[in-house]
């Protein structure tokens, strides 16, 4: 069966499937988004594309845009990365202020709300303008320079950001965020705001099933090694508390976003996103990993 | 042997212990205290005074402030209180996020920093012009309007208060802090900041030794009943996770501050406060806790 | 209004509320206790008794015999007691492992059941026949030689006891229990399983309201100071997660046991001693603590 | 460069670096193993193998073992495993009591102690005689009736084994454990005491590397579906709280053992067991890790 085919199929079972899940309603911006948008783009390295439903319209990335941000610092800083954060699964929720207390401030890997920030912190120090530098690097990436931050969903999630809020003060309480939280807590508000489609994510996330070398240009953006550890670290940490699940569903190193976005990749052979805002308890789209774990069985594909 | 007489002891037998501990560093205003001041001061619910050394300079009284808000709340809201803050001993550092978190956002008891932020936030409900409202309460207890606020002190707290704005932001995610954070904040802070020698806190804390009724104008300020249930909370929960041990070696129930203070009362005798700028690990003063353990040894007074 | 007149009150007001709670279940032998039995015994330190309902009846004293454990251990070994078991309250349920584990072995206190263990391993090394002996010292604190442990609830306890097995050899992987771990819960479950009746309760605990002086002969056997730290404990950890309740509540320092006893003291005044076998939440008597309430209430006796 | 000429690099390399770690010494007859013993074997799916060093003798499989319980149990009572243990990385120590107490008793995986006597716990319903039936479960995977238990070090283990004590009576107090707790330890104890070469291990385990299909019989042991499962499994959660650093070093999917073996698995290509006793202080091979690093570094094999 083609891949066309094979999403085809995706799209009439997961429509057909009693449909659970809640569309998240903490950032108050995101709560207005259909609860029923339903969407996937799937890339082959090879450049083939096959899609359903609303790949083309954009929704807000959110934690998607964690991969991204990491792959910038490892760019800009390389290892010393890892003196600020580490590389291992939390075994906790998303925006759990209990394994920092317990670890000194130094969240548990670049993929939860707290890595993301100290990765944000530590690229504030390397970017001359943060915002406009790293929608450039995105824009290069994803080989599409209409790509754009959400100013009212990264106002709205600031204006609710509590939670993140208290993250940030604990850890520069413990010494680990050198810049003003504010200045932080807004350029890292804005990276997750990013509004992108399944086509683009996709497109996107090629670079990481191609090695680092994207596909537009042969450039490679980054090295192989770098790009098997951020893989890596898409397979251990990329659902939260709930990655083990994820991999043993679905068997591909990816990243969710709260927005109901979720891409994955099948190294050298393709990258995917799928979208569909209603989220599990674990905040984790519920059709999005259901339409993975399909595409996965029907074709096979497994790193494992 | 006369309480004039025991003080007198006192102050031989602590000056003459290698001293230990170390000034209180993350307020940077309150580094700046020499750290061998030494006072002590006493007032019998019957009227008289014994004091010692620097019993009438002014330090920052800190968290002993708690035992006051926790005081005027209880007067404004009554036991409404209790549905915003428990009543149990914390087991743990008078700053930790954890058991906020596990629990909701409901602090373990008012005399720790999370539990005394909720009173800041719920005051600020209820008093018109909270700071010069507060402080109006303090002087009225304390007999005395020239006590008061030290900005320098307030702001350079609030500066370098990340652990406390962690801990705000994580119960405001909650839905227990109804207010801005920062007024919160500001507010708090302000009420930990104000300065009293142990002459002027002895006195003012004669109301809990006299339950409830002030001395100097026969006036009941609070129920015997509330001011039972305030010492109870200062048995239990006054010393952080060490109150355990102040319990074990001085028997009454008492308040400490990082600035070195610590009250404590023997109810239907006296009021008794004592500084000492040196702080153990637990963040208690070690000269003041060993003088009220040989207070209590020598006058054999206990509540137990 | 005299004691027997408060006691009659509190029988009748206690009996006109609602009752609530449940008889514990996890050990087989007490399930089976009538869940309304209830009595009370409070002994003057004058000599005088009071006393109404199932005041004469014995039940098992459970977690109330840790008071007894903790002061024969303190009449063996002294201050080296606190090498192995700490002072402070646990802010944890009875039963919890997570402490243990965080601070390596060492029970928090001697009234939560992992210290209580700890105490009875220690026990087994300074007592010739551990059961003989420390039956013995009961007896003679109680002037009562027919009090007797339980062997049917001591056995149905050893069999259901998971979680204290659990404990145990946690304790034991930190270097903390020094005897074999089934010799020494042999030895805790029997010293639990001791069968008193509120009148005999409240004879024995008034030594802690004498000073440590046994009334009957004025032998002291426990010294004044030692006294007051074990009143100080039963204070701040007597009743597991619901200390800072009880002390709010009922302002006396005191124990509690599954089996649904409570024991009072105040000091230089009297010893009480309440059974109801319907449980709260906590693990505590609910009747027991109303009742308790309502003593110290209509007496207005408390030690704060 | 061949398999060979890499492994005699990686012997050489290895050989060169300052040796650090310590042989794991809870165990006693663990302890007595020459801690500078290294061995290593590499088999093809295709059929060839490759080694180095000690990789004929035989030392103790520990946790290795864990996967071979888990592929018995899912051919015993298939998805109903995961009804008593979950699929999460634990983010905590192998042996740590916490999150069991936070989960109410249900492991969270089954590659850790607690899951994997969860696993033995429910073999034994299943199993006539267990400790039989799953040496000849191993035998038959391996290929090689030689296979055994070692009765000392077993035994040895059951002494100390104080923690696993700990653990298996706190998941029994939440009902997880069906069976006796010491006819289940002494059952999981023989488990982990196999004795098996690098050669022969690697061996073992090519049938993960083969997609559950025995090389030598064509037999399918194993589904593929579950294969791919246990394989995911050994990459999140098979070095405990290491599990992150190991993926992110070395990027297959593998498992450790106190006794200082490591195998990995690199599907459709190869299987490898690696062996040296010096331990890290997260319990992992030392030598072992870098070997398998070098491994994937000069043949670039990874999965992602």
């Amino acid at each position: 069966m083609d891949y066309q085919s094979i999403l085809n199929e995706i799209q009439r079972k997961v429509n057909a499937t009693q449909s659970s899940g809640k569309v998240a309603s903490y950032i108050p911006e995101l709560a207005k988004v259909p609860p029923d948008k339903f969407g996937m783009n799937l890339c082959s390295v090879t450049g083939e594309e096959f899609c359903f439903g609303d790949s083309k319209e954009r929704f807000s990335i959110q934690s998607i845009t964690k991969v991204l941000t990491l792959s910038l610092a490892l760019l800009k800083v390389d290892t010393a990365v890892w003196k600020r954060v580490g590389v291992e699964p939390s075994g906790n929720p998303f925006n759990s202020l209990i394994q920092l207390e317990y670890e000194n401030g130094i969240p548990r890997n670049p993929l939860i709300n707290s890595g993301a920030i100290v990765i944000c912190d530590l690229l504030i120090d390397y970017l001359k303008d943060p915002k406009t530098d790293y929608l450039q690097f995105v824009r290069m990436i994803a080989g599409n320079d209409t790509i754009d931050y959400d100013q009212k969903v990264a106002e709205s999630e600031n204006k609710e950001g509590h939670r993140n809020r208290a993250m940030i003060n604990l850890i520069k309480a413990f010494g680990n965020i050198k810049n003003d939280v504010e200045e932080v807590l807004d350029f890292y508000f804005y990276t997750c705001s990013i509004g992108m489609s399944c086509k683009e994510l996709a497109r996107t996330f090629k670079l990481y099933a191609n090695h680092g070398c994207l596909h537009s240009t042969r450039e490679q953006i980054l090295s192989v090694k770098r790009t098997k550890r951020i893989n890596t670290l898409m397979q251990t940490c990329g659902f939260y508390d709930e990655a083990g699940e994820f991999s043993f569903r679905v068997g591909l190193p990816g990243k969710s976003g709260i927005g109901g976005g979720i891409v994955a990749i099948y190294p050298n052979k393709y990258s995917v996103a799928v979208w569909s805002p209603k989220l599990n308890e674990k905040s984790n789209s519920v059709a999005g990993i259901l339409s993975l774990e399909l595409l996965t069985d029907m074709t096979g594909s497994s790193i494992f």
